[in-house]
């Protein structure tokens, strides 16, 4: 297989992304052990607590200045007919979103998190405004059923700017990532993702995404079949060429942003929030560059999209792997609004390690 | 069968408890309809702010100064070996939630909500402290598997005592209840309560509490068993009875003072968060008594312990009836501590319905 070149940075984020620290885990599974609790009685937040360890290589971690990169832009699916809502929503979004008045804009708010709206390759022109980083790659992708949905080189400016994005908010003093997304279609480019990467045919990972019929469903799916065939993926078969081709061929700016955000947060060993089914298959794609990114990664919630369970699995984001999603709530929503809404349990679930008395201290009997 | 007399103040609440409303419900799902996302997208948090809707009979329903309320007694039961850890242990947490050590105390001041702590008859005497409301109706139940846990009129005044505090949090202010429990062995009694409600054998509703093993759960399973033998029920048989009879012969003093308060909230149309199984429990015994009390609960999460997902499903908090517990964590803490985990969560819901803009003010296209 040719090996496909990429930037430096690229590849310098990926050699930098480090295995969960077995003794920090170790550590905060101790410190667990001797709250005044029963042992175990928190379930799956001590899971989480242990896993926050392992990737931060604290025994105390602490997400206290949580970012959340918001990146939108279009698909040139969309014009396939797709969605259940017009193209234009994309840039009427991006500027809810900077008006306070969508759904993590109020949730942002709420948690104290920092929010960092990504003009990705939203098609019309959006005016300036201090949150908002416009990237100017170009107005979104091409229809990924027919032809690649950007080169390779694009895909690469857009990798470099997440990187950058995740770097800045980090040497800001960045402590958790959560990644979210705006874009009319992208359920359809998460689709593609998810089914390349694990094998699983388009009637697997095609869902209704803002809420299509029935008929827009199977053209969905038609379409998404159309672009694995254009890759040369038989049915059930799995990519094995470089993650960021496939990327380019049928993936989206938006995801390409986020999979270099994701690289360079794990490269600081800084854990990452998905939110739902498109921010997953992007998370997908970067562990396909980097093996050792999953340990990095909490999953906020399992949507409703059906797709999604599939990428959390491929992930290793499951209970058999003491890394369930923390919400079932049937949410697809996206823009990070899952991720914002798990962001309090994770918080608290930090709060009880750091702040509970042990058994020794507060004079409790053990068992 | 003859009717059981109880106090005026109780059948004062059971009468004041009304059925959700319905107009309120229809408001709230319009305007959930018009905010800036897809119609549902926010899946079970929509069902959660009808239901609060409903219950407070407002369309735009507030959770702004939560209670939790957490009551502490201990059983006689305990004696006989139901539990991993000693009576003592009961007192020893009384002291470490009103030192701010504990679970609850951390999650209390993490999430602004005011913290009640009730001795309502722990054994061992418990100093004076401003955060702790004690009632000296006894020190622990009797052992109920072989006489009944209490007398009625013991009940009765913690009944009384559960109502006169929700009274009093609710001229305060209070807006939302969350119901919490501490007591070495009140997982045995909230089995004894559930199998009798429910007809579901001691096998389907006695877990493991805090941690006990095989031996101790087998244990366990017999003394549940003796229980409803002792009180007339054979098996699989439901109480047919009064549910305060049953409460004094299989309950507890901070369970009774649950009922008391959960009748109270309810009767002012404030919301009730349960906890994990013994909140639950007490659940059960408040809407044996008024029926119309299950609209104003809300299922914070569905705990590790077996019986938890039967007595919430006796209540129709379930997903069929749009009523899901928020969480599934396999939490078994107790203390609220399952509440005040979901209580952001709520909140945050509550906050979208408020805030966030609506299709037409934000100038964004609808499908």
């Amino acid at each position: 297989m040719k090996m496909t070149q990429h930037p430096d940075l690229v590849r310098d984020c990926i050699m930098q992304i480090a295995p969960a620290d077995a003794a920090a885990m170790t550590a905060a599974q101790h410190r667990l052990d001797h709250l005044t609790k029963p042992q175990g009685s928190l379930g799956q937040l001590e899971r989480l607590i242990v896993r926050l360890a392992g990737s931060t290589a604290h025994a105390m971690p602490q997400v206290q200045q949580p970012v959340i990169l918001l990146c939108a832009a279009d698909h040139g699916i969309a014009v396939a007919g797709v969605s259940a809502y017009p193209q234009a929503v994309t840039a009427q979004m991006v500027l809810n979103f900077l008006a306070g008045g969508a759904a993590i804009s109020v949730l942002a708010q709420a948690t104290n998190a920092r929010l960092i709206v990504v003009d990705a390759g939203v098609v019309g022109d959006l005016p300036d405004h201090p949150d908002l980083h416009r990237l100017h790659i170009r107005q979104g992708t091409a229809n990924f059923a027919t032809e690649p949905a950007m080169t390779l080189a694009e895909a690469h400016v857009a990798v470099l700017a997440g990187i950058s994005l995740a770097q800045a908010a980090h040497a800001d003093g960045m402590d958790m990532l959560l990644v979210g997304e705006m874009g009319i279609g992208n359920t359809t480019a998460a689709a593609a993702l998810t089914s390349a990467l694990t094998g699983a045919p388009p009637t697997q990972t095609v869902g209704r995404g803002t809420g299509i019929d029935d008929a827009r469903l199977v053209h969905k799916q038609a379409l998404v079949a159309q672009a694995l065939q254009r890759v040369g993926l038989g049915d059930g078969q799995r990519w094995t060429g470089d993650a960021l081709v496939l990327l380019a061929e049928v993936g989206g700016l938006e995801l390409a942003v986020l999979v270099g955000a994701m690289l360079a947060a794990a490269a600081q060993r800084i854990p990452i929030l998905l939110d739902g089914y498109i921010t997953t298959a992007a998370a997908l794609v970067a562990a396909r560059l980097a093996p050792q990114l999953p340990v990095h990664l909490i999953a906020a919630h399992c949507s409703a999209e059906p797709g999604h369970a599939l990428a959390l699995a491929e992930l290793g984001l499951t209970a058999d792997n003491a890394a369930a999603p923390l919400l079932q709530l049937d949410l697809r929503l996206g823009e990070g609004s899952g991720a914002a809404l798990a962001l309090p349990l994770i918080q608290h679930a930090l709060r009880l390690l750091h702040r509970m008395a042990t058994f020794e201290s507060a004079g409790v009997s053990t068992a």
